[in-house]
C-alpha cells in the first residue's frame, strides 16, 4: 500500500512536469510572476502607465456623469464586484434599453491580454473600445464634447489630468478614454493556474490537471490560448450551428469571425456565449465541443474540463471606491427622463 | 500697525473660544473625537455593529442581485463616490422609472445620526429605512422573498452570514436589511467643523467662523443642529411658499413635517430640497431664509453662510470595492426587460 502511494505520487510528479510543457505546446501562457514582465506587458508604450494615470482612471471609469443620464458609469455593465460583468444576457444601458444585438457585456477583467476587442473584433486595444460603450445609444449614449465637457467643468478633475499628464494637458474625449484604458490595463487576475505554468507543480489539484489535460487533448486549446485564453478572431460554429443562433442577428465580423472570451474567472461571467443565452458552465462546455470541436464531450469529460475552469479564477486588484468631486454649475445638465 | 495686529489676533481667539459655546448653546453638536465614543453613538444596541457585519453589509450595499432586475444596488441611488447621492431631481430605479413623487434621494453619509428616516420621517432607523428602497417599485422593485432566495443561493453569502451571526442565523429579508444598516451606521464623515466643536480653534478659518456666526444668529440652527445638522422632522414653508411646491405630490408627513437634511458635505449633494430644484447651494440657502426664517438674506450674509457650509465637507471613510459571490443555478433569474 505504502509502495503504490509512492509510485503514484512519482507518477503524479512525472505527469505534472510534462503538462507544463504540453500547455505550453499547445500555446498556453502564464501571467508572469516578475511584476516588471507583468507592467511591461501590460503598458501601452504609447501611453504608459504610471499610478496618477491609473488612479485617474480608476475615477473615471466609475464616473456616472461620463454618461448622458449621468446615471450610467463604465462599471455599470462592467461590474468589478461580480467579475467584470453585469449578469445579464443581453447588456442594459441608457434608458434601461437592451442592447440591440444582443449581445451581454464582456468581461473586463484580463481584457488587456486580447488582441482584439468587441465581440466582432472591431478595435485593436482598450484605449480604442473605451470610446465605444461612451457614444453608444443604448449603453452611455453621450456625445463626445458631453463626456469631454463634464471632466473639464470640475477643476478637482482637471488638477488630476494636470498632475497625471503635465500642465498643458488638454482633456479631450479621446484623453478621458486613453485614461480609462491605462485603469483598465491594471484589472488582471493572477490565480494558481498561472502558479502552475509558473512552475509550481503544486499549484493545481491533481482533478484541476486532469482537466488541464483534457481540456488540451479535446482541442478547445485552439482557441482558447495565450495569456487570455481567448482573445483572438476566430470561426463560431465549425461543425454545429449554435443552439440559439436566432437570438439577436449578431454574426461575427465581415468574415464571420467571433471574438473568443476569456476563460479566466468564467465561473464568474454567466450567462454564457455572445447573446448569454447558456446559463451553466457545463452546458457551455458542451455547446462548445458540439459546435466548435465537432466531439460530445461526455458527462466526466465536462466535469473534469469544468474543474480546471474553476481554479481559474484569479486574485483581484484591491480597488479602493474612488470618491469623484462634485458637480458644478457648469457641469451638463440633462432631462434623464425626456433627453 | 503691529499693536494692531496683535489686539485683533486676541479677538479672533476670544471670538473662538464664546463661538464654540455659542455653536453648542444653539444646538450644533460634533461627531466625537473619540473613536469609543463614535462607536457608542453609531452602533444600534439590538444590532451591535462588527467587523464581520460591516464588511457583510457592504456586499450587500454594492449588491445589484438584491434588485428584482439585478441592475439597482442601494449604491445606484446612494453612490458613496458622489456624496451618497445619484445627483438626480428625481430618484431613477427599476425600469428607469423616476420616484413617483418626484423625490431626491438624499445622501446615506450620516444618515445614522438622523432621529427619522426618509423626507416624510416614516422609519425610526436604518435598520427599518433599508428595507424601503429594496421592496419599492420604482427603485429594486424586489419582493421580500427574492431578496433573501438571491443571498441563500450563494454558498458564500450564506458562509459570510454564518461568520458574521453565528451558525444558526436564518437570513431572511430583514436580517439582509439590518446588515445593510450596519454598514450604513459606519458612514459619517468627520470635518474641520468636528475639530472646531471639539476645541481646536484654528481648525475654521476666520472667514468660516463668521460664516458659523451669521448660521447661528439668521436662526439656521432652528432646524440644522445637532450632529447632523438637520435629521429630525421640522414645518416647511413657515414664512413663506416653496418656489417649487408644483413639482412632485409631496406634502411632508401626516402634519405637513419633513425631515430636514443634514448639512454634512451638502456641496456634494445637489441639486436641493426634496424635489431636487434648486440646483446651487447660495439659492438653496435665500430660499430657505425666505421660507423659513422670514428673511431675505444678502448675498454678502448668503455667501458667509456658504462659506461655513464648505466647511463641513468630511473625510469620507475608505471603502474598499466589494467583491461579490458568483451567481449559482439557484439564483433567482429575471427576464430584466419584460419582469
Amino acid at each position: 500500500m505504502k509502495a503504490l502511494m509512492i509510485s503514484a505520487v512519482v507518477a503524479t510528479a512525472v505527469m505534472d512536469a510534462s503538462l507544463i510543457d504540453e500547455a505550453k505546446n499547445a500555446g498556453l501562457k502564464p501571467i508572469p510572476a516578475n511584476k516588471k514582465a507583468v507592467e511591461k506587458l501590460t503598458s501601452n508604450p504609447k501611453n504608459p502607465t504610471t499610478a496618477a494615470k491609473v488612479e485617474l482612471g480608476k475615477m473615471l471609469y466609475f464616473e456616472p456623469r461620463l454618461s448622458k443620464s449621468g446615471l450610467v458609469s463604465c462599471n455599470t455593465c462592467h461590474n468589478l464586484a461580480t467579475g467584470g460583468v453585469d449578469g445579464m444576457a443581453a447588456a442594459i444601458g441608457h434608458k434601461w434599453k437592451a442592447n440591440p444585438h444582443h449581445l451581454s457585456s464582456p468581461t473586463v477583467y484580463n481584457a488587456v491580454f486580447y488582441s482584439q476587442q468587441f465581440w466582432d473584433g472591431r478595435s485593436p486595444h482598450l484605449e480604442d473600445q473605451a470610446q465605444g460603450p461612451m457614444q453608444a445609444a443604448p449603453e452611455m449614449a453621450a456625445p463626445k464634447d458631453h463626456v469631454a465637457n463634464v471632466v473639464n467643468s470640475m477643476p478637482a478633475y482637471v488638477n488630476t489630468f494636470k498632475k497625471a499628464y503635465g500642465n498643458d494637458v488638454k482633456i479631450t474625449f479621446e484623453k478621458i478614454a486613453d485614461t480609462i484604458a491605462v485603469f483598465e490595463r491594471t484589472l488582471i487576475t493572477p490565480s494558481r493556474y498561472d502558479d502552475f505554468l509558473n512552475g509550481n507543480k503544486k499549484a493545481l489539484t491533481a482533478a484541476e490537471q486532469k482537466g488541464l489535460k483534457t481540456f488540451i487533448d479535446k482541442g478547445c486549446t485552439t482557441c482558447h490560448n495565450d495569456i487570455a485564453l481567448g482573445g483572438t478572431m476566430q470561426a463560431f460554429g465549425v461543425t454545429g450551428q449554435y443552439k440559439h443562433m436566432n437570438v439577436g442577428d449578431f454574426k461575427g465580423d465581415a468574415n464571420g469571425l467571433v471574438r473568443v472570451p476569456t476563460l479566466r474567472n468564467v465561473t464568474e461571467t454567466a450567462p454564457y456565449f455572445h447573446n448569454g443565452q447558456i446559463a451553466t458552465l457545463s452546458e457551455a462546455i458542451k455547446e462548445m465541443g458540439r459546435i466548435q470541436l465537432g466531439v460530445d464531450l461526455s458527462d466526466k469529460e465536462t466535469a473534469e474540463i469544468e474543474t480546471f475552469l474553476k481554479a481559474l479564477e484569479g486574485k483581484k486588484p484591491t480597488i479602493i471606491y474612488p470618491m469623484l468631486p462634485a458637480s458644478t454649475a457648469t457641469t451638463p445638465k440633462v432631462d434623464v427622463i425626456n433627453d
